[in-house]
């Protein structure tokens, strides 16, 4: 019994690794959209979005039949609780790399990304995948390790988001308010996308060590 | 047992209806702080969500508890774990009430509100607040019923919102980029903070109708 509870657990962990594989793969993709005014790349984060919720759905049906078959208890009851919201962060991170996929999609066939700050946009994709990638590594090897590189991406993610609001602000902004708006909105986005990265690597520590 | 179980559960919905409370409460005095560059009543706000935080803790172990000592099935399983997802919306609707007073601390003892949308402002908040108000009523009183009134209010939010961005990307704006910037920010927040409350509303009709 309790080996196919933890059989059953680690299947369920499986589909929370995949969930942050597809929204990290989705917030690449929108990037490239966005930087590249690529409709069919946008539409593509867009339709894909179907696929996270439909794997969150399968995640909790496993972590209620878990909770209602087998009546976990202590660890074991944390342990698919967390599951269950460690699934709502990873499909939101898909919802956040669509709300990027959408601004690609509106500006099409111009792009939303004025030439000072391609970088800022550029890098704040790259790191948000990478973090993506991490809480997937945390989530499957259980290894609070991983929480150190997490933190790192996390900073740099602060700080090309402050870098990117100062951008915004500097008197010589020359692109307008509604590109400004556009790129206050796409910042949040990513900003947003990392810390559901690490709130997901924060639940796995939590249940890894109760810290 | 079972009427142990009942009554417990209850407990539990009347902290969750008690966090909705608070939350409201925070984007109302959020909205004023903002709307008068009211430093005190900004950090009030500010402060305060340690008191939404301290509620979500207790109800998590409320619910933790239920689920391990209770082992409750179908239906009533199902309402512990969604009392789970509803206490983390309205913890996020207090943070966003405090994203809210974040900023109007930051512009102090300017508003970060220009007039030309002073009005928007003034609707989003009082319509958020009345969005948290249905969400803890329809929580309280288990009646799908008052959903036809929350899906008002979150047309009258998007509404809202639309009109927002429309008044900012007018090439008649005359308030710059840097107050762009901050009332993008804020219509993100106040919609933010009413999709948490109609996903409470959501989570409570699906339990009562499974809907």
């Amino acid at each position: 019994m309790r080996s196919a509870f933890h059989h059953q657990l680690e299947t369920l962990t499986q589909e929370l690794g995949a969930m942050c594989a597809m929204a990290g793969e989705a917030i690449g993709l929108a990037t490239e959209a966005l930087l590249k005014a690529d409709l069919v790349l946008a539409e593509r984060v867009i339709a894909g979005q179907a696929d996270i919720v439909a794997v969150n759905t399968g995640a909790e049906e496993t972590a209620f039949a878990l909770l209602a078959l087998q009546a976990p208890v202590a660890t074991d009851l944390r342990a698919v609780v967390s599951a269950i919201g460690i699934a709502a962060d990873a499909q939101r991170m898909g919802g956040l790399a669509v709300h990027v996929a959408d601004i690609a999609r509106m500006r099409h066939p111009h792009t939303a990304v004025p030439d000072d700050v391609r970088r800022h946009i550029a890098e704040m994709g790259g790191v948000a995948e990478q973090l993506a990638g991490g809480a997937r590594e945390v989530l499957l090897a259980q290894d609070p390790r991983g929480a150190a590189q997490i933190r790192r991406d996390d900073d740099a993610m602060d700080e090309l988001h402050h870098q990117l609001l100062t951008a915004l602000m500097d008197p010589g902004w020359r692109h307008g308010v509604a590109a400004a708006v556009d790129v206050t909105l796409l910042g949040r986005f990513y900003e947003r996308f990392a810390d559901h990265a690490v709130q997901i690597a924060r639940r796995v520590i939590f249940q890894a060590t109760g810290r």
